[in-house]
């Protein structure tokens, strides 16, 4: 949908590039993206975004116009933008497929290639990164909260713009909602949408009823009626009149939404009024404001609700609007060719060198109980979570169908541990660090310390 | 940069529609768009997002596989769909220029349109409106914390998409941010870029001193260092080194970055050594994690800090991720074509009915006082903010530069109270409603309460 964004990147990645290709031209790097800590209200995230990463990889190209801006800057050579015009991403990346369980310290993406390249993909990598996990992190939540009730994707006009909404429904489709109601998102993902009415649908007719029959009458086989633009009690009279004029005309009345007010109450009223008119097929749908833990705590209180339309909540991951995802060198060659650990040594910024691994750990019985950080060569006996997906610059990855991949990281979530899911959790998951990275880390923290 | 848009919208805009069809075609109707309540931390909010709605009215269009994908849905009419065919927006709509500065209730945009045509456009407008108003209003007070001192976006990485990300730099450039580092932005909006250099760059070195000396060779006129990779007072020492070698060179080192550890004391020590090495002219910049809160504790305790890079709590406007944007029907016509105003009635919802005005008082001397909301008809003494930039379909207004709409913004804050522009401020910024609005609000509570 986004064409040509081989600038959407950092400036610096660009200065930097020119300062390597004049001193570093033939360095090769490994870079690892990961979260650095968990935010709040997490205790695991969802792997997303890998998909657009991919096709970005593919495209990645700068264009005369491109080039000539650069140019009008006046601060990059004659010689590296040439180099750019021809500029491919030509390494390697592993990855966590979209919808990994994972957690904080564990890469999800590691990338080895020629540095300039390495760098002057990170900026995308982590808006990416951290757009979409975010999201399918949060929906996560909420379709658990939601305990098998259908949770619907209604952010739209509340996520960060054009391309967020269409993102957040597909990273929330994948993390277990039901569908959404953005129709170009449906359009480009096959994600199931749903749409209902909206109150100034109710208020351009002079009565409500005439409102809520003009709709049944346009789609009787699918009506949703919107019940508390005037008064609720009232409105659910209407859509139980509606209901019933539908039902001798041989049509159901799909269902009514509650919007505001106490929905537990009102729907609790509005389930017994439906049933009573013998319309006990009519559902109830929520929404306003709602998220993990207003659902739950509808649930808990017995609200008589179907299904759940969730919005600027999730669409925006209110409570963590942001990932603390980095991208850090962990292994550049030496005048030989050699790959050589590196790291940081700043202050309570703790990262990890050398090329590594996330291995999860099985017990006899198939559940997850560990994840272990390890070098890649190291024989460790777990399920390796990054897998090769651009080989030399050759995608080798097909993204699977939606479907799949949410049937996969259902079945996933399945086998950790019940007390990593519940939304108020604060289970910490095991991230073991191994032997032989803890060991590299010590021997290197003492080198740089000599060396600088 | 995004191309066809028209399905960018929640499914029952297009449900509604087809629903209209049938039995409201000549309808006409207005709609506000307005935040109904300022977020937490924010005492004013600033107008942003225009310049894409105009250019989203102007091409909106329904395309063949548009067309195709809603056929495939079997929900909508032949008819109707012929309709969207040769759908085009031919209303009116008017607004506050980008860069006003607004409050809650206050609508932003309003459009006068046939009913279909005004409800088609909701959720784009929405979706704009929110994200680059709540990032102009979040950038205002970092700007504004930075007393004079330049700040630069620096978020690209953690904004939410691509999209975002663009838009972050743009709303931010115009609310007094000086420059972004998103090349992107800097290349469509003729914003300024910046750059310095990541760890990695460092990293990538044997030892800090070869990543300077590589970088200030690479860009000798500017080069900014970036000091706390391993020792951030080691770093500042190599800093030095390079700027006497720059010196003798008779180049100038324009910076040091401080990015991590107390910033306070790190950037006093700095500046010591520094100056006693004779290169008073050496800027220092500060990053990582900043916003406006931070950054009015950095300056109160004496931070030798020269501008502020600034990142992640601006380009998500961490604290208020969302506006509380809504797009309410204010009137519509009867069969005869007369506009009637209406209005919702839902507990704890407010909104105003009828074809309203802001209007701005000002006292003797200039300064702003109050605002009036207002009937547009309504002859109040104050500067109207709406102003009409779409005529039948055509766009009569085009977005001035945005260096001009900076300025016009700065010289408007001026004029505001000092109380309200503090980060910390509860000033609530009197905005009055009209007698006479007041007036139709109640007669139209009884008209409604009794019609239902």
């Amino acid at each position: 949908m986004l064409r040509n964004l081989s600038l959407l990147l950092d400036l610096y990645e660009l200065t930097m590039a020119e300062s390597y290709f004049h001193y570093k031209r033939n360095a090769f790097a490994t870079f690892d993206l990961f979260v650095r800590e968990l935010p709040q209200n997490r205790s695991y995230l969802v792997a997303c975004g890998l998909e657009d990463i991919l096709d970005y990889i593919k495209e990645l190209r700068f264009e005369k116009e491109d080039l000539a801006y650069l140019k009008s800057k006046n601060i990059f050579s004659a010689e590296f933008l040439n180099y750019l015009s021809s500029f491919r991403f030509k390494g390697d990346i592993w990855a966590m497929p979209e919808g990994t369980v994972f957690f904080a310290q564990e890469p999800i993406i590691r990338v080895t290639a020629s540095i300039i390249e390495a760098q002057i993909i990170e900026s995308f990598l982590l808006n990416t990164i951290n757009l979409q996990t975010m999201i399918a992190s949060k929906a996560s939540r909420v379709a658990y909260a939601a305990a098998g009730r259908p949770v619907y994707d209604f952010s739209l006009r509340r996520t960060h713009g054009a391309y967020a909404g269409i993102k957040v429904a597909r990273a929330s489709f994948i993390a277990g909602c039901l569908g959404t109601s953005n129709v170009l998102a449906g359009k480009l993902y096959n994600i199931p949408t749903v749409g209902t009415m909206a109150h100034s649908f109710v208020m351009s007719f002079k009565q409500e009823i005439d409102s809520f029959l003009a709709y049944s009458n346009t789609f009787p086989k699918n009506t949703t009626l919107l019940v508390d633009t005037y008064n609720t009690k009232k409105g659910i009279e209407n859509a139980i009149t509606i209901g019933l004029y539908l039902k001798e005309e041989k049509h159901r009345l799909s269902g009514i939404r509650l919007d505001s007010g106490d929905i537990v109450s009102l729907s609790k009223l509005a389930r017994s009024m439906l049933d009573k008119a013998g319309l006990n097929y009519v559902k109830i749908l929520a929404s306003g404001n709602l998220d993990e833990f207003k659902i739950k705590d509808l649930i808990s209180k017995g609200a008589c609700v179907d299904s759940f339309g969730v919005g600027t909540n999730m669409g925006t991951s209110v409570d963590a609007p942001f990932l603390d995802v980095i991208y850090k060198i962990s292994e550049v060659t030496d005048e030989e060719g050699n790959f050589l650990p590196t790291m940081k040594l700043s202050k309570g910024k703790i990262t990890y060198p050398g090329r590594k691994q996330v291995f999860r750990i099985r017990a006899k019985g198939g559940r997850f109980i560990e994840d272990v950080l390890g070098l890649e060569k190291e024989r460790i006996k777990g399920l390796p979570l990054l897998i090769k997906v651009v080989d030399k610059s050759r995608i080798i990855y097909k993204t699977p169908p939606l479907d799949r991949i949410r049937k996969s990281l259902n079945n996933n979530l399945l086998n950790f541990p019940g007390a990593l899911k519940g939304i108020e959790s604060k289970y910490k998951y095991s991230v073991r660090i191994s032997k032989q990275l803890k060991m590299l880390r010590q021997d290197l923290t003492r080198q740089l310390e000599k060396r600088q």
